[in-house]
């Protein structure tokens, strides 16, 4: 682990014990993890170190979450929730010790209402299971982050996750119609609505969704579901270099074309890529991986469309279409390997999300570069391209090059700022990001969240140490 | 005027003075508009009764609004903001007297972003006049409320609006990016990005939008834009009667249909079009009007569809296609025409705005009819039918009836909660629904937006009576 968790005061020995004895009474002992029980959840998918908490709470209603946030209120000790625990922030490590509320036993699909387009679901529910439920019913649940084999909605909702599909049907927080969330003390409540319109009252909705578990514990979500596209069409085309790939996404958009997904490899995810096994043409120095979806006719026209202006005036090597569903799953399935595949290339990784408006792609593309020329330090990327939302890698073998590797994503933070984008674009700032937030956020507006946070959480006590750079850590 | 505006403590004629001299000494004596000039700054487009503001500042830029906000923050004197003075529930009424503050002045067009497909405007820009704007540009900014050619960007933002293309496009919150805003005490900051994905912090940007002036006041606003549907077709569907209507909605959506535009009107409707001049066919009893939009082919395939699922298993009597952009435009203008053609049909009227799931369409038409026929109420519906966001409109004659008319809206308000609706789809709730809130949202949801109001506004200075049921009131 290379990214060391902020140090928070830790509860004392007293009050987490009485913390345990009141819930155990409560809730059950059998529902209280401690021991070595407790190892498994420390960590995430993050590069941050692990912290053990106390003990866990394996939750299997609304009501042992409340209390849980009203016991631990009482006593003045830390919670930090948790859904499946792949997040790649350290935004699921409590940092603070106490008490970790782990969501995943809350794990019914309660109900899917074909006819208005809604499911209500609770936070447990792994999103790739959800996919299957509502794809069985003629429907389609568009988010789709990468780890959908082992994510949960809860943390989906949570940290307001993307995937691929963000492109043309927008995030997590897009398909979040209400949800019930317990807020420390243990005071639970619904917020929103399950219509698709609606405008009673502030939009609590939205500052739930991606607030990170800091602001209250989800235990029940009301999500939008669209048609299922009856037809998908996806594509593959090579490039002798990233920055023709960057201009080919230009052009695409230009031209009127929407994909549901489009995704860009550069060298380093192309020889990631090739070292799994996977025969890429060896010309090719950069791909997109384009999907188009909608009705029969309008697709393969739009494949038609597309495939010419890649041959032409986007330059591609070579453009290829999957011939079937085996072969579409064999491409997603490469990049979705991606991320695992990079952490072989080097003995260290770390890896950032930022976003940048799409036109400026190939300028973050071009800063990259020039970052990875002036620190020595090797980089490698690949993306949500269609967005403007790259994972920007970079790896090294020896530890004394820490310090370059530091300089240079800070250098690729200031970048990310001046070219009008953002810090994250569907990871969250949780740990590994919060010592940046002051490039793109001004200090008022860093005070007005922190506000915000206190009239939740007015102790700081819900999953403490995430988002906002610590005090006294000073700003980079 | 026929709904009474709530009574609020006046601010002191000492601290109005004090107010009038620093502000006209920062901001120059030729902003700040009083005496006769004010009249038009009392009212909007609701029934709400009127309530002059003691002055007006007329501003031109983000710095006479925190000039406006720290000065008035300092004495304890209320703040109403204005942009087009449209709104439906009275939002825009300085019901506690004090200053209107108003952008109309704030009106230019920064920038259109064709590459990024992202716009900066200013609060003040006139809906209709940016449309035009962007579609000069092949872009396409889908919020269309009714008032599109009074109403502004402002105003759309801060009542959240939606309109007819909210349907398959989504609402005004959708298109919002960022946007700066102004608090009381005159602290001024942009949240948000530019870009399409972010999650960076927690997203004021939704708790800003739809919160109906009652946080802060927008000076500008960074909008999402689309590109532009290159086909739009239009169709009217006659029926025999509303529930007939309702039924073809529901079949339109179990066909995987999303059409653009959905418009239902029911008989009542049909007579108020009918008495402007519109030609429609003596069988009909209600209509549905719908568009539908994309790629030629896509189009014309979804156009043939659609006409046979009406005429067949949806029993139209009638199915008609506009021919040319001028009975396209004739259709719209009869709906537009219909909110101020109702007003016609009786001395009085009050309009509400409720939604339902899209599949209970039929079972609140029903409950209408049977409130209006145990109340004695003359109703009209007509709406938003594909987002289950109805208009029912309440006509009546003699005042003496409106004892009748509250209990009917009472009885409209439980049964849309009660369907598992809610209050108000896109007019906000303002002053004319802020009795009503308690029907849907509980003390505790009720309680926790109180706080969150006075983080921003802890003295309850910034348009103050608004969306929170008054004191001492008591719920319904």
């Amino acid at each position: 682990m290379i990214i060391a968790a902020p140090r928070l005061p830790r509860p004392s020995e007293a009050a987490l014990h009485r913390v345990r004895q009141t819930l155990a009474a409560r809730i059950g002992p059998s529902r209280i993890l401690d021991g070595d029980g407790v190892s498994a959840f420390g960590h995430d998918e993050s590069e941050v170190a692990g912290v053990l908490p106390d003990f866990v709470v394996l939750a299997e209603s609304e009501a042992h979450v409340a209390a849980t946030l009203e016991i631990a209120q009482a006593e003045g000790v830390p919670v930090t929730p948790r859904a499946g625990g792949t997040g790649r922030t350290g935004g699921a490590i409590p940092v603070g010790g106490g008490v970790v509320v782990a969501t995943a036993g809350l794990a019914r699909i309660k109900e899917i209402d074909r006819a208005n387009m809604v499911a209500v679901v609770e936070p447990g529910v792994v999103t790739r299971a959800f996919h299957d439920a509502v794809e069985a019913e003629g429907l389609f649940y568009p988010p789709d982050p990468n780890s959908l084999h082992n994510c949960m909605l809860g943390g989906n909702v949570a940290n307001n996750a993307g995937g691929p599909r963000a492109l043309k049907y927008g995030v997590t927080g897009d398909y979040v119609l209400g949800l019930r969330a317990v807020f420390m003390g243990g005071r639970t409540m619904f917020v929103g609505r399950r219509t698709p319109k609606g405008v009673t009252g502030y939009d609590l909705t939205s500052l739930l969704v991606g607030s990170e578990g800091t602001l209250g514990v989800l235990t029940e979500l009301t999500l939008r579901l669209r048609p299922k596209p009856p037809v998908v069409r996806t594509l593959l085309g090579l490039f002798d270099s990233v920055h023709a790939c960057g201009a080919a996404v230009t052009a695409l958009f230009h031209a009127g074309h929407v994909p549901r997904a489009l995704e860009l490899m550069d060298e380093g995810s192309l020889e990631a890529v090739r070292n799994q096994g996977a025969a890429v043409d060896p010309r090719a120095r950069a791909l997109l991986l384009l999907e188009l979806d909608g009705h029969e006719r309008a697709v393969e026209e739009a494949v038609d469309h597309v495939g010419n202006l890649l041959h032409g005036a986007a330059g591609s090597l070579e453009v290829l279409a999957a011939q079937d569903a085996s072969q579409r799953d064999r491409l997603w399935d490469a990049r979705r390997a991606l991320s695992p595949a990079t952490k072989k290339l080097a003995r260290f990784k770390l890896s950032e999300d930022v976003v940048v408006p799409r036109s400026r792609i190939a300028d973050l593309l071009r800063e990259v570069d020039a970052i990875s020329e002036a620190t020595g330090v090797r980089t490698l990327t690949y993306g949500h391209a269609g967005d403007g939302n790259l994972h920007v890698n970079f790896l090294w073998n020896d530890p004394s090059e820490r310090e370059r590797v530091d300089s240079a994503i800070l250098a690729l933070m200031r970048s990310t700022v001046s070219l009008g984008g953002t810090l994250s674009g569907e990871h969250g700032i949780g740990v590994t990001k919060a010592a940046y937030l002051p490039l793109e956020h001004t200090p008022e507006l860093v005070a007005l969240q922190e506000d915000l946070k206190r009239t939740f959480d007015p102790k700081g006590l819900l999953n403490p140490g995430k988002i906002f750079p610590s005090r006294g850590h000073g700003s980079c």
